[in-house]
């Protein structure tokens, strides 16, 4: 006998049915009961009159169901399955449970919703988060697919610490000191040059900073492009655009009853505004009384020039551009409209950075220039610079934080909330 | 004006096309030379009469031309591009190339070829591989999402050694040592519990072996299931099985020119013969004389063994059943059949290990008891084991290693050909 999901049973009717789930939810009138079934699809009634079973069945068991489905228009969902068989599957050994799964809100810290996450999960709307996290996934490999671009996987364990320094986690590899990956920036770089033209990377990257905050984590997914033959940034913040309409298209057709339970209301996105960094320290200056750091803006920046961005052109998203080579890696393209500028972007949604990106310098003797300028030394950087003496054509890239955009997009408070399992300077369990 | 691919450009005749890519070959015929143009989708025979610009072209720049496409049947595809204007888009700065691109074989070792990634994936029959790998991923993630499984992201850093032990990396994480992850066992049950129910993952796992072989990699890709509600770990065969034969017929539409680099025949998969290990040893002891160590096939004796399969059953592949419990992990669910034995099951491919898999215990006191039958102490397997309190279902599942796949598939001989930058005891660069 085929297993029926909860969701599935408006169309199979009067049929003897197998279900498999959880206890939800228990109300008893002395000789039967309203059983609530969860399954990864939703919650069934389940209406149970045998009184030895009943006492046996405690919230959040597993168990296999034989029955009928029948409409009732007082069920939630409109229909109710009148039980023959129940069995239990996966037994239970707990007293209480840490905080309540079928109420409306949860009574409990975020800590403690993390420290049980195999519970907190059990929600329809916690998992909701990371069936959305999932399909923006989906939506950021189907696109760039679409668009040509080639899968990789690149190593999280590297020998130099030359991009980040001090920000990086050191691994014991052997006998000698590894670092694990900020970023899979030399790597994905190397494989456009290397004949894949344009490539994309869904994978973990690392900081080891020294903060808790409300949007750090110490380990996130980035989903990292990298593409050949543009003629600068503008070109990477379109593809950040083409993908950012596909993205919305593709969660309202796959994620509707998820979203509601954000009450999220998609962006329509036409144009996303360009400005240059030191026009918008400028405004936030004039409108806000807001000063900002030497070539950026601080979180407070972000949130209040969201803020005018919101009142000014109606849109969610900003792009800051022309950041200053000073505050940029090394291999930053300068820019050729403003002194001291490179071609750089960051993408400001809803008061938050979730990307970082711009166009790179190909010339092997530029970049070789540059590192100097910048007090770097070019014989640390080993098969990074070498692999720019054959050929290395014009290209750019960025990467999307997984987990900010997530956030952003749902309205949540803290990255934590959608971070499966975080890891952050406190927290490495479970 | 568009860039037009070469593989493009058997549509497109009689216009001026933009082309972009690298100088792949070139033969002079003093006024006029055949300059042959590289990019991610093949090789176009370029004509140019402009000797200055000749004088300037090196192999392996990268460059923009525009032409015209004309049919001439002695040029290689039919066509070649009558060049109008060509500009070098990105210099070079070698006096030789390690190896070289552009001819049938690389003549180099392995080794060198490695050194030089960014070099040899240049080669088109180096890139195939990964064209490949990426379908095989897509395969994997297609299957799986059509059968309700849910994308998942865990940690790599983890707090303890509970499944590996001496095997695993430390990490310094802030002021503690932690590890890298061996596998996303503990985390993939976790959301098969918490209502995900089905779940798969693509991502790294670390194994600190101290060998170098052909087929070991220290960090390497895995693909991962985890699955509830199953009756035994016959369903988890069968799960194998159809993931199997849906990457055939999509690798059979996606990649039918990289396969034929590699000469290529697909296996048509009908069945794929289950076998119980001692059932194995027995006739690899009968048939050709090999010993096997104790609950175990060697290396030798997988390959022993797939050949027999592929005699007497004419398949690549075999499953071997029923481990005994010494040798697996202490979550696997015990056998019912035969005494001492497991639900368990490696699966062979071409004579190697491709993955192992069995369903897990999922009773919270059975897991315990069992780990203390293990010699283990439940106490320090913390929230691993008390996940198991609040309703485990029956489950399973099975992990395959990417690289080892495609290895097979295209019948390399090391698995470092099959990884994109392999990290072993004594590479971590590039």
């Amino acid at each position: 006998m085929k297993r029926v999901l909860a969701a599935e049973l408006t169309e199979i009717m009067d049929d003897l049915v197998l279900l498999k789930g959880w206890i939800h939810k228990m109300k008893s009138f002395g000789k039967f009961a309203f059983v609530f079934l969860r399954d990864k699809s939703g919650v069934i009634q389940l209406v149970i009159e045998d009184e030895k079973i009943l006492s046996q069945l405690k919230l959040e068991m597993s168990v296999e169901v034989k029955g009928i489905p029948v409409k009732n228009g007082k069920a939630p969902g409109g229909i109710e399955v009148q039980v023959k068989e129940i069995e239990i599957i996966g037994k239970t050994y707990y007293d209480l449970l840490p905080f309540s799964i079928n109420q409306k809100k949860v009574e409990a810290t975020l800590e403690t919703e993390l420290d049980y996450r195999y519970i907190s999960l059990r929600r329809p709307d916690r998992r909701a988060i990371f069936k959305i996290q999932a399909e923006i996934v989906e939506a950021f490999k189907g696109y760039f697919k679409e668009q040509g671009f080639h899968e990789i996987h690149t190593p999280k364990i590297i020998a130099s610490g030359t991009e980040g320094g001090s920000e990086m986690f050191t691994v014991n590899y052997f006998d000698r000191r590894a670092f694990l990956a900020q970023s899979p920036q030399f790597y994905k770089q190397m494989m456009v040059g290397a004949g894949f033209e344009s490539v994309f990377e869904i994978g973990h990257a690392y900081r080891a900073e020294l903060h808790n905050t409300w949007r750090h984590l110490n380990e996130y997914v980035s989903l990292d492009i990298e593409t050949a033959f543009i003629k600068d940034e503008y070109d990477l913040m379109e593809f950040e655009i083409g993908f950012l309409k596909h993205l919305f298209q593709h969660l309202e057709e796959n994620c509707k009853k998820e979203l509601e339970m954000y009450n999220v209301v998609l962006p329509k996105i036409k144009e996303i505004p360009k400005i240059p960094l030191f026009e918008a320290q400028k405004i936030l200056l004039e409108k806000y009384d807001k000063k900002s750091p030497l070539g950026n803006i601080d979180a407070e920046g972000e949130i209040l020039f969201s803020k005018y961005i919101q009142e000014e052109y109606n849109s969610d998203f900003v792009f800051l551009t022309k950041y200053p080579a000073s505050k940029r890696p090394v291999y930053t393209m300068p820019d050729d409209q403003y002194e001291g500028a490179t071609k750089s972007f960051d993408l400001i949604y809803k008061g938050l950075e979730i990307t970082t990106g711009g166009q790179r310098i190909h010339d092997y003797e530029m970049l070789r220039d540059n590192m100097i300028k910048f007090g770097l030394k070019p014989e640390d950087f080993g098969f990074y610079l070498d692999s720019f003496k054959y050929g290395m054509p014009p290209h750019g890239g960025f990467a999307i934080g997984l987990e900010r955009i997530t956030m952003k997009l749902l309205g949540l408070d803290n990255i934590r909330e959608s971070t499966l399992l975080p890891r952050d300077m406190n927290r490495i369990t479970p």
